[in-house]
């Protein structure tokens, strides 16, 4: 049975990484002593060692220990070989790039439908979606294709941000940018805010976190979710 | 000879479509009675027609005439006939995929090396450096290179937007972005901020407008440069 937690981001203004999850990581991760850890997004260009060691400090606190996948000689086979998976954020374009280059991007679709634990932040989020089409970030990289991992139905938008009142920058705003690309693609597109995440159990999708997340879909007005709803039978 | 305006934004707040421009842009047309527009960017998903309208409007207020790069036939031959060449914002991965479909990428390089004028706002002036890779826009399509005019020998961020002060918000800020691509790529990134322009004549590249505007080189600290400054010798 499938099992992910997709959350818009790993930490919260003034929290530390992964403070607000880890209750809820700790239930996703019970039958679980060892994890691996998706380095490849390097948020600020941080080396794959030095990301992988903060987030081992971090799982260490609930005795889940974590060794980053560019350790391993066949990344391939440590996909399929993990208790449990986790995409850390950092640049969606690099993250990518790098799941294509390493061949990982099947293994870790197959292992997270077999039933292999997922947990995602931000652009580790991203690549939950149908495409990483959504993505804030900037194309820093050239990957051999926008398509991931298709784990859920539909397109995320992490890290959403409402249009900031009394602005002046003529820039779009996220919902202007997500309108644009409803013009030419039909997915519906999730807006996560940062706090908020999404549970994957099997077939069924929920709205988790104490805030509402915005929902764009082609040719309808955006709506806002509460938390707690059903996402299951959105396509 | 070359003869360049690369205009951060097209619109000031406040301020009418290239009002802030228009005296600037009296005399870089000053020998052009027509103006071929590239509206493919379509910004907010506005048609090619509708788009092309809104220029012709502005442009009829310095008596130049203006026909849309998708009303002819042969693209490849209007920008080849062109007097003077726009390209206008909106999404740069929808604009460098029709520049490439259209087979129009080096017919415009060609034709403002040859010395046809040329002002790219916002997506527009994205593409007159080595490459798209630091637009702010969402990847809503995927074009078949990231490589742009090579107008310019480094790369543009328009729209440069400064930290905000205050804000609680987790994604990364424009500099963090631009500081993730020098990871990755050496050339330097000129952020742009809205009001101010580069202007090219020949091999001398110039900065204009009332503010300063934010230089990036890898490896180096960022370092603001005042209107006026001779970029010529920047790569």
């Amino acid at each position: 049975m499938k099992k992910l937690i997709i959350a818009s981001t790993s930490t919260l203004h003034g929290g530390a990484y992964l403070e607000y999850l880890l209750p809820t990581l700790e239930v996703h991760f019970k039958d679980c002593k060892s994890l691996l850890f998706v380095p490849y997004a390097r948020p600020g260009g941080i080396s794959h060692d030095d990301y992988t060691k903060r987030v081992a400090e971090t799982f260490a606190t609930i005795n889940i220990s974590v060794k980053g996948l560019h350790e391993f000689d066949n990344p391939e086979q440590a996909v399929a070989d993990a208790e449990a998976i986790f995409t850390g954020g950092g640049n969606t374009f690099l993250l990518v790039t790098q799941l294509y280059q390493n061949n990982v991007m099947t293994a870790i679709k197959k292992a997270v439908e077999n039933g292999t634990p997922y947990l995602g932040s931000s652009a580790g989020s991203n690549i939950t979606g149908l495409t990483m089409q959504t993505t804030n970030d900037m194309p820093i990289i050239y990957p051999p294709s926008f398509n991931t991992l298709g784990l859920v139905p539909f397109n995320l938008n992490p890290h959403y941000l409402d249009p900031i009142e009394g602005s002046t920058h003529m820039g779009e705003t996220r919902e202007t940018r997500i309108n644009e690309f409803h013009k030419i693609n039909p997915q519906p597109v999730l807006g996560l805010r940062e706090g908020s995440w999404l549970e994957v159990h099997g077939d069924k999708i929920t709205l988790k976190g104490d805030l509402q997340a915005r929902l764009f879909r082609q040719g309808k007005e955006a709506e806002e979710l509460e938390t707690g709803t059903d996402l299951s039978d959105l396509k």
